[in-house]
């Protein structure tokens, strides 16, 4: 089977001109068949002020009222997705930007409000990747904003973290998958102060290990979550590591296995 | 060689929640291939105004400063593109949205600074049809939003008729293209003061005859002139109608001839 580096950067990377320059021009490096899914929170929020639109967070998750999901709207599909586009195209890396409503890529449904109203707010239900099978087998780059749709005209913010790693299962039946989340640190750290506490390896024991007694907390936990979501549904191997290593994350981060 | 339909609908019509609903069914239920390009026109302005941002328009056309693009490819490529793909995807029509950074589709210059200067605006240097072709062939539509590139990693703000006009002179050696221009009124009007004035007809020598004695003018004068040209480059029939008679624009709008 073919090689798919699917790569996850979070807003703080894209939104800077430096690092996002950096990212593009390591992404590009990439060989094979290669996918970027990002954020861009950040803007999304300033954006947002800057409409006199308040941002609410619970756990780090957005919520999502009718104003705000035009501001993600904006945001991740427009104003990040194309800057994003444009940028892989000067390096003469061929790109094209989606959401999950265009192609019907991801449809989702609308959050279930439990204690908390999250909004518009997507949770993944169907994933159809065919069309961007054809894009990658011309040698086209999907970039994909965390928006996805629920098939009766309404948009959903959905997280970037999870459509990363709902793509990366849906293609693992095509295509031998490497699914790369990137941010700010080197890896899992063992100790939150020490940055070069690298977890070098982790598996589903040394995870509930490491969740027992506490050194894995609060955000890492979902995005782990997902990662293993995706081992256990055929996906090759996770790296969790700095964007700044993305053309050699084994070597630096956090290696996550079944 | 198989029938395209590109219609290219203004501002008004996609930014209100009725009429756009409207577009979308009539859109939706043209047979064969086609494709929707759109503006935004009136939410740009609006987003900007609440953003501080002053909108200067010469001719017609809008003064693009760095902070205005931002605006224009947040409302263009992400708020208005994302809903339309999102009901058309609604109504069962599979649909994917596009800038012109997209697969590198269009690639345009930064227009030459003359008496004024438009700032970011764009002019169409080259058109790169290949992978619409092969989404029209899967039965998906593009829907189109006025932005393009410059291949250097800047985005361009560009008049969505020509567009339409350089999309079709494309797409024309491979299909038998329609274009229509969808606006507010019936057609092009001999009286602007009386809607049932619509020419019915226009060729290059009547348009001439028109154009010396005044019936045509202003803002209709650019949108003939890319009709023209379009006609010019071997496109089939140009059509200038009411957006609510999309479903029959050649017995109720302007037919423009070569």
């Amino acid at each position: 089977m073919e090689k798919l580096t699917i790569v996850k950067v979070g807003g703080k990377i894209v939104e800077e001109e430096q690092s996002l320059n950096q990212l593009l021009t390591d992404f590009k490096s990439i060989s094979g068949n290669k996918i970027l899914v990002h954020g861009g929170g950040r803007t999304a929020t300033a954006i947002a002020a800057q409409l006199g639109i308040e941002t609410k967070m619970v756990d780090g998750r957005r919520i999502t009222d009718k104003p705000m999901l035009d501001v993600v709207t904006m945001v991740y599909a427009g104003l990040v997705n194309k800057n994003i586009v444009a940028g892989l195209q000067a390096k003469n890396c061929n790109a094209v930007g989606f959401t999950g409503a265009d192609m019907d890529i991801i449809r989702a449904f609308k959050r279930p409000v439990k204690e908390i109203d999250y909004g518009f707010v997507g949770d993944v239900a169907e994933v159809n990747t065919r069309e961007l099978s054809y894009l990658l087998s011309q040698n086209i780059a999907p970039v994909i904003a965390p928006i996805t749709h629920d098939g009766k005209g309404t948009l959903l913010n959905t997280n970037a973290d999870t459509i990363a790693s709902e793509l990366a299962i849906s293609l693992c039946s095509d295509y031998n998958v490497t699914l790369v989340y990137c941010f700010e640190k080197d890896g899992v750290l063992s100790n939150p102060d020490d940055e070069k506490s690298v977890i070098r390896e982790l598996d589903r024991e040394s995870y509930r290990a490491y969740l027992a007694d506490g050194t894995i907390a609060a955000g890492m936990i979902p995005k782990l979550e997902t990662a293993f979501r995706a081992l256990n549904s055929g996906v090759n191997m996770v790296l969790i590591t700095n964007a700044k290593n993305l053309t050699k994350p084994a070597a630096t981060g956090t290696v996550v296995r079944r």
